[in-house]
């Protein structure tokens, strides 16, 4: 039995694969049609994201699959007082393989110690969101066609930003990889990945204040999103949440093939004025992230399509 | 790219199509079993509809497709501030086709601007409910045999009924019609109906307070729900809403030709005594909007059947 | 038209061949998988229950139907004011097939009268759950073999219970059963389980305070949840909820050939050490619920598998 709890779960060689399967099925969606014919995912969102949950049910249903589940607690018997573990056990029952999104950090993983079909995590509260960092990934390789050599820009809120956090350690698991870390003193990374990821392992870095200045040289754009809900105070997140937005003029100090990221949703930190710039890729990230997944779920079900 | 937005966005010719499929899809439900497999429709409701994104799902399921949304703004992203057009451009990478319901006025339209997938408005605030319409022509059409020649009352709350004001411009394009506008003084249609739709085309109507006197002459009534939430005073809800409920005496004046409509749910404006009387077509309508919502995914998706 | 409003609207022998075909199901699942393409089965919940609703959803998925529906109040078209009457009415347009919870003892029945599709009880108020019934009744004759000569105990609140009324009622109707009922003085069954059903059919029965004393003899021990809900006071919820707890030193009291059922969710009334125990077989529960409501869509539908 195989699950997808943490992002570094699976070995680059893994990763290789998977991405592999993805970009077969960008290139011939008809061959993986009805693949999962007769098999059901759960989605059990414990708290709402829309985004995520309809990715994850367009891949299934993709693959000719069937979904189920429920899009937040209120609806769910946790409110009967049911533990995780009970659910998932249950849940083994109804469907194949299933997907969780919880707000506590753990749950997908105690979930998976009980369940008697695959779990693929789909966000632990600011934990883990493994499918968020894969969708990066297949993304960056896609349009830069490789994972290494690159020089990453990560921009915005890089202390509670949870994508920010994985896509670093996973990308640190690759050759020639330089980050450049631009944020407000106040949200940079947290010192556990400056210390134990980025210097354990001799990776080049530069933490920055201001986006003007490294434009130029990035290869990846990564922007997120300043939330609302991980500031102490009203006041540090009305001061702050306007300094990092992505607009036309900015971006005419990159490079012609740099390429711009966003888990989204996005709020205001990237111009919509840079929405019809080639090197937006944001809503492409959106589709290859059903891909991902799609892969995902095939790899986790051990099914193979020639 | 085809939307459809509002009721008067299709030509006579195009309904006239569209309802001709419709007609075809009730006698040959089997022919379109299968249409629509591997094609996933996106229910995106802002705002709770049961009946309406029922409707739209029974209709995508019929035609071998699948489904996939959300029921309440409540579950989906925009509680984090994402705008309409970035989560259509997202939700085009999910689905084929979408029907978006949304409390403002206008966001089906803004989403259509930007969608890779077309969008079906499945009604903005108290603005446009084109699905609905579409339904009401096919079941005069279905129950009547035409569009044209026709005494059409319409009865209750005239001034704030959306669902009102699209029928009587769609049937103001049909050659012979007359209305019957049946409302207390204080709910009459509004006066850009009468003098923009009416009297600019020399429409033929009457506007009266009791629907005794003119039940004799109507080939169909189209019965509205006095909605509560439309008052501006509870006092002024009381007072009118029992004031124009159909019952078995009324309904003796009538044709035994003419039929009842109503775009449902009702409350109490029809008396649970009609609903046997043959000439009570509330739940053959929404019968009705599943062919007809059929034929319009059909349409937009551009996918024929022979 | 036939419906499932009440475990007792099946005959013996109407449940024997229903649980044959669950059998057949559990056997032979491929065999099913396609029977009702092209069927959807409407799941109307108006209180959530995720347990029951994704049953139910499986059940259709695994037979290759499809499903829709909602998953509380909130979401439906109740908030307008309509009748259960409408609104099976609309649905019978929508679907082939319904699953109906409601808060409110009897809408079941109420939709049945109206409905042009079969409606299936999925639990009303404190009244029926008709499903759940059948549920226990496989797991009980897939383990022990049988449904006659059996002592079956009961543990818990068997006051408001409704699982367990059903059960006795249920099981009353075969021959040489002798129940066990273990509950506190407060929360013992009704009267008229004791005098109409019990007495009235002279089914031999006995009733005790504490589970150690007639572990020893029961062949099913069917445990329930101490529902917060059902107490008048908090006080007296917080003194009995803990007093029936099964656990690893009571069940070494037990024959190796009792099992163990629970209608889920469980709180903490059946202590997690005891999981592991062959005789645990609440989780496999689960899995009977599945079988046995694909084999009760199956007779309603009038659907037959060689």
């Amino acid at each position: 039995m195989k699950h997808l709890i943490d992002p570094l779960d699976l070995s680059v060689e893994e990763i290789a694969e998977l991405l592999d399967v993805a970009s077969d099925i960008e290139k011939n969606p008809q061959k993986y049609a009805e693949v999962c014919r007769g098999k059901k995912l759960a989605t059990l969102f414990y708290e709402p994201s829309t985004r995520t949950r309809l990715s994850f049910e367009a891949a299934m249903l993709n693959l000719g699959g069937s979904i189920l589940g429920f899009s937040s607690a209120d609806s769910s018997s946790a409110s009967k007082g049911e533990s995780v573990a009970d659910t998932i056990r249950v849940v083994s029952c109804y469907a194949d393989i299933c997907a969780m999104r919880h707000p506590k950090e753990g749950a997908p993983k105690v979930a998976s110690a009980y369940a008697g079909i695959p779990v693929i995590n789909a966000g632990d509260g600011g934990h883990q969101h493994p499918t968020q960092t894969l969708t990066d990934l297949l993304t960056i390789r896609s349009l830069k066609g490789r994972l290494d050599h690159l020089t990453i820009g990560l921009c915005g809120d890089l202390k509670f930003g949870r994508t920010v956090h994985s896509l670093i350690k996973s990308l640190a698991r690759y050759s020639d990889i330089r980050f450049v870390l631009i944020s407000p003193e106040e949200l940079r990374v947290p010192d556990y990945i400056r210390e134990e990821v980025l210097r354990a392992k001799n990776i080049p870095f530069v933490e920055v204040e201001r986006m003007e200045e490294v434009l130029p040289e990035l290869d990846i754009l990564y922007m997120t999103r300043v939330q609302r809900e991980r500031f102490f105070n009203e006041e540090d997140y009305v001061r702050l949440k306007d300094s990092y937005i992505l607009d036309r003029q900015k971006l005419s100090l990159a490079s012609k093939e740099m390429f711009i990221l966003h888990p989204l949703p996005r709020v205001n930190e990237i111009s919509t004025e840079v929405d019809n710039d080639p090197r937006a890729a944001y809503f492409k990230q959106a589709q290859y992230g059903v891909y991902v997944r799609m892969a995902l779920i095939l790899k986790l079900l051990g099914l193979e399509v020639d």
